[in-house]
């Protein structure tokens, strides 16, 4: 029986206490919050959960097996932090922190105290991204060419992260689940329509050696919600469209290839288009699946699938493309993260 | 009544012609293509009008008014230069030529020459463009924001022109004709699937210094057809979904605007989102209104609609967008067009 | 402080027990239902409301001012009269009861009794019925001239009512609602694929003597889930998608006229095709606006929005639909209710 | 090669004439039509074919071997008649008469002639309607349970047949296709808006002894246009969108199967949903598919797929649900066809 203390009670705080409460081999013990509003709610709903305003009473409760941060992003770092030098095992809400090297740090530090570090990446518990999965690893699609996503709507502007950090998670942990290739680059434009410098609106490409190119348009201001992705093999393609209630997968038997014409030397490239299959998916709830794979995950000692190095990896491309805005959507490089651990001095462990 | 000479019967040629046959004050002479099996076909469905296999006997022959310029997009720049200095009035499909300096010859050209050159940007005839064009100008949209598209199909690769010189203009020539602000710079990325360096898939990002952003998302290689663009005002948006049979325009009365909060100097937005108007939209055939257009601007001496002013600044895009490409996606400057045309040798004109 | 027992905990009681724990000035102090496995989860959820296994206890305790019946249909009847005499206020599911005569005798006992008799018809109190009710009031669409409506998917075979009682309630109550002419007759066909003579797929038709016509379809046997209405008037048509998660309605200003064509005694009819417009519509939830209806009628003394006598006028088609079903699809009528009343021997009120 | 004359060149004739002039192993000689203008349009068109103010200048012009009738329904018949009486094929538009007496006649003469007898139901050469009948013949979708059919849009109003006899030959004709079992009675209800007693609105159930319904909404006044079929087997089902572009038909791996519980005599019923297939179908142009058939049939002596027995189904339906109609609803069988055609007196085919 792991004993879990949550830290954060706001948007998203909610639904992780519900399912943890509904998981397996685990018990919230306590929940913090500063808010005494939203902790008199917690009560109202789980009057068995111990409400707490400050985070320290969770990590440092030696009965705390295990600590979930769903704070603001910029205070992921201290607060994983903190708990991993407590001992705990530690889940952070997406995006895992505000900076690359923050979570290296938070990497090695897990890694030298032996306990779980991992990021809540909710899409990858869903039916749909799981199909999507097995459908690449499976070879179904044949060479993948290209991932093309749109998340856009009406939201929420956020005052501390652009709409790349606060959309974007999502889709790049998809592509870093269901894609192998490591990528060598971003590009990244965007805008902001009010005067704080955050982008609302913002284009991503993320380059890669073999010709396999992604793609993400994100905005906050869109009047209809977009959420649509397109993975094209050279065989089958898919079309993900989480809006839809029951056909969120379609796979398109249709792909192309291309041969040289040697009398003109001209490229000559042959289609196929044919049946559209939509399988059907696991419905089963995505985080509660991800709950119980944080749980297992501890008492089996085993990797979960939403692991603190895909979530690094996510970071490193939000890291990037906000250096490639910056810049006027010039090409950043990604820097080999193995290579950049080794230059982490010891003590920037205390900062 | 104008005489009208049609050089290319591929693709687009017929529709050109059947139009042009059905336009006011004109007459569809002679048809010039290479391939004779076109011209048969041509001979069966208009039996009067005259098959040629050399563009030469129309550009010279002295009955003829106006030419019609429906092939590849390298050969535009010759043809149309020849068709003016013979004093013919020229229409152009789009893209109007390969390259910038090519479009300003041209305009020069047709300048000294005292004939019409006009590029045929058929999107600009249609109810829906037409409706937009309307809600802008009339600022019923406020401040226009954003204007987002995207037109991926699987489509025929091109041998010649990559994907963005074959699909964006249609959106670049919206974005020119409704959007009054020049822009200053441009980003793009692409990648090509096959072995000619001929982009397949291609992202487009054109930068206003206003804060207005472009973003254009074109793809040979999608299973699904989409043809979308949203143009986002702080009163209105728009949701412009060519591939719908009758709602092809929906008007969102969704808006935000933001102020800055003094106290704790975070900036406010608030949004509105209110009903949706889908107005009744003229639905006459496009390309008519194109050929129509044509015809009077020579008849009457005004300005087309689509002027070659609009396709070269559409072709100058074009040309940035490449150059971004091949140097991974750095911003690439628009010069000022009126600027550049001083360089122009006269001796150019001899090539 | 209305005092309430809910009888009931199967699909539909929880939703009761949570909006009326949600509702204004009253309070759920018990709830009744046979099985112990549904007491006990509503021991987990709501610990403060007490659970039995015998409605009796609800029916009987002077405490209780009001009692909200959500069991199966056939026990309506007998759970609502004891009620009644017991003078507490009625909330009754749909559809009201198994037959006419015994929702006559109901209305009769609550007048009598001088409690409230009200019917659980939700849509009433959702945005989309309000705003198409307002929409019809305001002669907007000019003379309704038809309803049409398709509520069909894959659903559970009931096995004590057909596919009518069970599906067709939601939407003979919108109309009962927003059309306020009296039907005087319908036809029924239906088909069951099972060996228990109650049908699973059934279409209805509502006549009026104005001309004016409503059809229903009905199916627990379709492969997709279709939520589907046509208002149609002169003037101006609505499409109400029940499905569409934002534009649930849609407005069609769209009419027709008729006239005759003297010399030839044809009849002309011209038609207006024109915008569409989409309203947003109020979005609070609507079992939350029956139960403060239900309890605001108690003590404001005022007439509930879904009405016994709507819910006795529901059950009226329902019962004729029944016999022209049995009797292949004859037109059966309806007797005027007020006449038929008459007719209730005082002692059927002891059955 | 069949020389073929056309009777009526108003809405569908043109696409008959382009359809003839393509297919195989036939000529189109000549078109009548009463109206001068419409004969000037063919010209202009088709200027080798020859145009006829009369009718009879085809069907007694001794080089014409098939006469195609696209003329209002009421004068099918004595056209078809005499064409038949002089020896020649006949293709008939649908709906193939007016009455079931008068198909019976037509039937009986062309088999006395020797000539073959058709009617165009140009869905049962669409790529959807085929894949449908080769799943419900390879018994893919298991016992087929019920069909049903939605055809609604604005629409002109027929000023000499109803809605059903304008808009349900459609669907009418692919029911009789793909399912073998023929209906031994109908039900229908209908209104109509104007003062001509034709019913603008009107629902069609079709009823078979083995427990399959067949269901058909047809409307000209519906804002929206609405081309829906569902198939229900126990299997699978299937939804028919005529309005997608690509997706018409959908397979839906969902199916039911009931058994009675022997404890409480109740049926239970199980319930599967699965995946979803979209096949690609055969987009060749339906019309010149119906043509090829006609002229082969005549050439190598074949009954043609819409066969001269399946129109005369389909008026049989039509012509019992005018008489249900009229009968308010009322069930009327549909008698036996052959036993009918014994009672045609050989004096009947002189009227």
């Amino acid at each position: 029986m792991i004993n879990i203390g949550i830290i954060g009670y706001g948007y998203w705080g909610p639904n992780l206490v519900r399912n943890f409460f509904a998981a397996k081999d685990c018990c919230v013990r306590c929940v913090a919050d500063a808010r005494s509003d939203r902790l008199e709610q917690l009560g109202k709903v789980f009057p068995g959960i111990t409400g707490l305003q400050d985070a320290d009473g969770i990590i440092r409760d030696p009965e705390i097996d295990a600590v979930v941060i769903a704070t603001p992003v910029f205070t992921h770092f201290s607060l994983a932090k903190e708990a991993i030098l407590q001992g705990k095992h530690v889940l952070i809400e997406k995006p895992m922190t505000s900076s690359l090297i923050e979570a290296e740090i938070l990497l090695n530090l897990a890694e030298q105290k032996n306990v779980l570090l991992m990021v809540d990446h909710t899409f990858l518990y869903t039916g749909a991204v799981e199909k999507m999965k097995q459908l690449v690893e499976s070879r179904e699609l044949g060479n993948i060419k290209y991932l093309d996503s749109t998340r856009i709507n009406l939201g929420l502007f956020q005052s501390d992260v652009n709409v790349l950090w606060d959309l974007a998670p999502h889709d790049i942990s998809i592509l870093n689940y269901i894609i192998n290739e490591r990528p060598y680059s971003v590009n990244a434009t965007g805008v902001t329509h009010t005067h704080n410098a955050i982008e609302n609106i913002a284009y991503l490409t993320v380059n890669y050696s073999s010709g396999f190119i992604a793609h993400f348009n994100c905005s906050w201001t869109s009047p209809v919600k977009v959420r649509m992705m397109l993975i094209g093999g050279d065989q089958k393609m898919i079309l993900y469209n989480d809006l839809e209630p029951t056909e969120k997968v379609k796979i398109y038997d249709t792909g192309y290839h291309h041969k040289t014409d040697e009398e003109k030397k001209r490229i000559l490239v042959d289609y196929r288009t044919g049946d559209i299959h939509v399988p059907k998916l696991n419905t089963s709830e995505a985080l509660l699946g991800m709950a119980n794979d944080f749980i297992s995950s501890i008492t089996e000692s085993k990797d979960p699938r939403s692991s603190a190095q895909l979530g690094l990896n996510v970071v490193q491309i939000l890291e990037a493309s906000s250096k490639s805005i910056k810049q006027n959507g010039r090409e950043v490089k990604l820097e080999s993260v193995n290579a950049h651990i080794q230059h982490i001095d010891q003590t920037v462990l205390s900062f």
